[in-house]
């Protein structure tokens, strides 16, 4: 039997067919960590200047597409230019991470717009448009968003903190304003979806990167619940198109998450072990991850002993190779190629 | 039947018998949430001349046990004074955390004792033959200390950081020199707890708060198999006393911690499900925890839910009612005090 190799081995994967070796991309390919993207970069008066100029963003985009080779582009963005179209002012420090007017109270909500401005966004729908026609014919392009609570976290916090309290504590004490807030959230990122999808995005991904933070009641409603009304939205809208969830840090609360969010692929953080998620999720569902990003930091026999225990641990599933969190700034572009003959060569 | 009432019922607990109403103590329970601490705290030089001065820990040790009434008395004292004892560099700047001079090299390890200066840490030892006649007589007394992967994580990175993210790459690049510094801490804090237990500590906890960082394979060895080496070394010396280890974040790799620990309870973070600990731990060993210090922050209908839910949760068990972390800054006296109420009424 001979595997005859698909148009695009990562949309394979995310339909649940295992590959001879699984498709990468990696999480935060294009950025700091790239000179060339430092070098674009540096010609953007902000950060979200950057992410509004399509020339710089579909650049940016394909930048490690041509020098690695990922099987997957994703738009080159941020999750906070939703809390940004909704009226709140976002700005980013550089090297301090974003800033948000924090909304503590009622009258803070009520300021947000009905709807995102979608003249605003809408030079990332151009980016996408043009990236369908200049990746290659075998990359696949994936849009994203940020998951209602992770988004709400830094709305409230109007930064990101050790472990989110602002938003945990308002979550506690104003139940109904949270709830507005993360419905606001829903209904927003849903549409924001559907648009990158009808621009080009052929699978999306919705980054829960402050899941981690939530005891296990409170995951359920601020984190389960609002993704999978999220993903619902979006799959009436573009029944087709592959839906990734990344709940970073679910742990124990991760088959909870696979079974209610109605994805088609959940990405996984490096506390997973990958037979232990094998074995406890659904067969259907393709696995993403989940390379330590240190351990690309760090090279030599940490890295190759990493990629290793990813390929095994997840070869007898749908898999795609990526990192457990973002690529750090710091990871010598080197490893990166060594990882990438490594996983091809498996 | 009825219930004898045990002379001190976080002992009978912690033997495995489930006591009528769980007995009751928080992670840092004596500390800045309470203005008696502080008026003492503001009379000492620094954090470290207030931890090395009897009088100063004995009162703050004593403060919460007398304001609430708790089951438990920890000795008031920091993860760090090992360290210290070791001969590194420590202070700790005020809303700032630890400092320490960063080992990250061959050179920085030969620089540290062999053995902890057990002078410098004489008045722990005293701190703890006071408290054994100053408590009430159903007050159990707690020694403690940090995890060897913990307090390692700190005297490599020289302070906390959001993962540890310093010494994780120092174990991945050079594991030798890191497997030095983890022996070297394992058989100091044996001692030191063996120490704390011959001077009067009726039960010891490690707390290994930095544990959720590492992954899998990272887990086992930098954790688990060095608090196993730890609690083994304690057992030699004092077979009867019982230890808890507190792994924060271990999430999925939770039941081979406890497999492995060999202690006699397992503190739990709020992440973990009460009814999921209940059933996945063995059920001879104790669970403390986990209400989520941020709900004891917010008070009212949050916090009243979320300590039924402990409450519910492990009453199957025999168990002891903690926080999933340590008690916030910014809590409430009064929201302690319903909080006593509450489980007190349960």
């Amino acid at each position: 039997m001979t595997f005859s190799k698909p148009a695009k081995p990562f949309l394979a994967a995310l339909a649940g067919q295992r590959q001879p070796r699984p498709p990468v991309w990696l999480m935060r390919q294009a950025g700091r960590y790239l000179p060339e993207y430092r070098e674009i970069r540096a010609r953007a008066a902000s950060f979200l200047d950057f992410c509004y100029t399509p020339a710089f963003t579909v650049e940016a985009t394909l930048q490690p597409i041509r020098r690695f080779g990922f099987d997957a582009a994703i738009l080159f963005s941020d999750i906070l230019v939703v809390p940004d179209a909704l009226g709140q002012t976002v700005s980013f420090e550089s090297g301090e991470g974003p800033r948000l007017d924090p909304i503590t109270d009622a009258e803070g909500l009520s300021r947000l717009k009905a709807e995102p401005d979608w003249q605003k966004l809408s030079p990332v729908f151009e980016t996408l448009d043009r990236l369908k026609t200049a990746l290659p014919g075998d990359v696949a392009l994936i849009g994203f968003c940020g998951a209602p609570w992770t988004v709400a976290s830094y709305m409230i916090a109007g930064r990101g903190t050790p472990d989110q309290a602002p938003a945990r504590l308002i979550a506690y004490r104003q139940p109904n304003l949270f709830a507005a807030l993360i419905d606001r959230l829903v209904e927003a990122s849903a549409e924001y979806l559907a648009r990158q999808i009808a621009a080009g995005a052929e699978a999306v991904q919705v980054f829960d990167s402050w899941a981690g933070v939530l005891p296990p009641a409170e995951f359920e409603r601020w984190c389960v619940k609002p993704v999978a009304a999220l993903v619902a939205k979006v799959k009436a809208k573009a029944p087709k198109t592959p839906v990734i969830a990344f709940p970073r840090g679910a742990a124990t609360q991760l088959a909870k998450f696979a079974g209610m969010a109605g994805v088609s692929a959940i990405g996984l953080d490096t506390a997973v072990e990958p037979a232990a998620a094998v074995a406890a999720l659904p067969g259907d569902l393709a696995l993403q991850g989940n390379l330590d990003p240190l351990a690309l930091v760090a090279g030599g026999a940490a890295l190759d002993e990493g990629i290793d225990r990813v390929l095994q641990g997840f070869g007898s599933r749908a898999h795609i190779f990526n990192l457990g969190h973002g690529i750090l700034p710091e990871t010598p572009v080197a490893h990166v190629e060594r990882m990438m003959a490594r996983v091809r060569s498996a």
